[in-house]
């Protein structure tokens, strides 16, 4: 396996895929075939099989896949085998959501610090979280070697949030906000942007 | 032009060039070439050429893509060339983010109402809104024929839900709710997962 190669595209579905298999094993489920999976997820048998065979021989002939070691074998690839500590700045409606957010478990993800800049909300309690100061962010993200951070500030403020993360030795950013992050190579973005998604479905209608 | 046979995985990259054009754009940047437009949004200048070849002749030899132009043609093949009246179904802390959020103006939606079944948000404002009983949800979406729609309830309620704006006549539901929707034909659906863009960044690190 030589991963280096593999398109990111690919890589990009490869959660797809191990939230689905995830769901049915969280049912009973033992065993699939590239079909079933493609009609959960929306992906055609083809491409599924040609996706999964990037990393080495997953599937039987006539049996499917096996739900347990296909599970094992994408949480080993996508490095979510382990728990990543994540940081959450700006506790408004999107930074309460994901406080509260009770999706990261088994997953590979643990909350846990919450920022935000303002003094009513700093000191206060979020869901299970203490609100800290955001002055505080780069010495309390360095001192416990979190690599993940998630953005929920007005985007006005992301950039800036943004430098302060990767001074402090972030390399995973998920930004909420609504503007496009600039950040040096070797540190990874990704954009929740509801309006992406809906003008995806509108072609169709 | 034969938009029918484009690949769905194509369509899904447009919007991602849309919103990319529009921010040029709004700094009053005119042109730009594939590579341009590739280094902003992480996608190889030979894909979006292609990507956007299959549409028809946009870009000039060595003067690259008119910006104002581009736009006007993705909007125009997304259908975000007018506007999409949107309901919000759950007023929890997404919801809340979702009935404040500002990014829809000039991309193709307004959100024009918002519904939960709690007594105590029904009749209050969120933003602009008049949180309304969801009781009256088929029948208001019916009445103001909305197509479109964001599911943020729980995830025990997120399939009850798409079922009655199924039976209400929405097409396009952006699903906030961690658990995959059934819907039937025709109806096409959506997910806001922060963990899969999680787990698509930790295979990298």
């Amino acid at each position: 396996m030589n991963s280096e190669k593999i398109p990111d595209i690919i890589i990009g579905r490869l959660p797809i895929y191990l939230r689905a298999l995830q769901r049915l094993s969280e049912k009973g489920i033992e065993t699939t075939s590239s079909q079933e999976l493609g009609e959960i997820v929306g992906i055609s048998a083809a491409q599924i099989r040609k996706d999964i065979s990037q990393f080495g021989e997953f599937g039987k002939q006539g049996t499917g896949y096996s739900i347990p070691y296909l599970i094992e074998k994408l949480r080993d690839i996508l490095k979510v085998d382990r728990v990543w500590e994540v940081a959450i700045v700006g506790m408004g409606d999107v930074g309460h959501a994901l406080a509260h957010y009770n999706g990261f478990a088994n997953r590979g993800f643990h909350a846990n610090m919450v920022f935000d800049n303002d003094p009513k909300k700093i000191g206060h309690k979020v869901g299970d979280f203490e609100v800290l100061d955001a002055a505080s962010m780069i010495e309390k993200i360095k001192q416990h070697k979190i690599k993940v951070a998630m953005i929920a500030v007005p985007a006005t403020s992301a950039q800036e949030v943004a430098d302060q993360l990767v001074k402090a030795g972030v390399k995973a950013i998920l930004n909420y906000a609504p503007i496009s992050l600039n950040v040096p190579d070797g540190v990874h973005v990704q954009y929740i942007d509801p309006v992406t998604h809906l003008q995806r479905m509108t072609y169709y209608l």
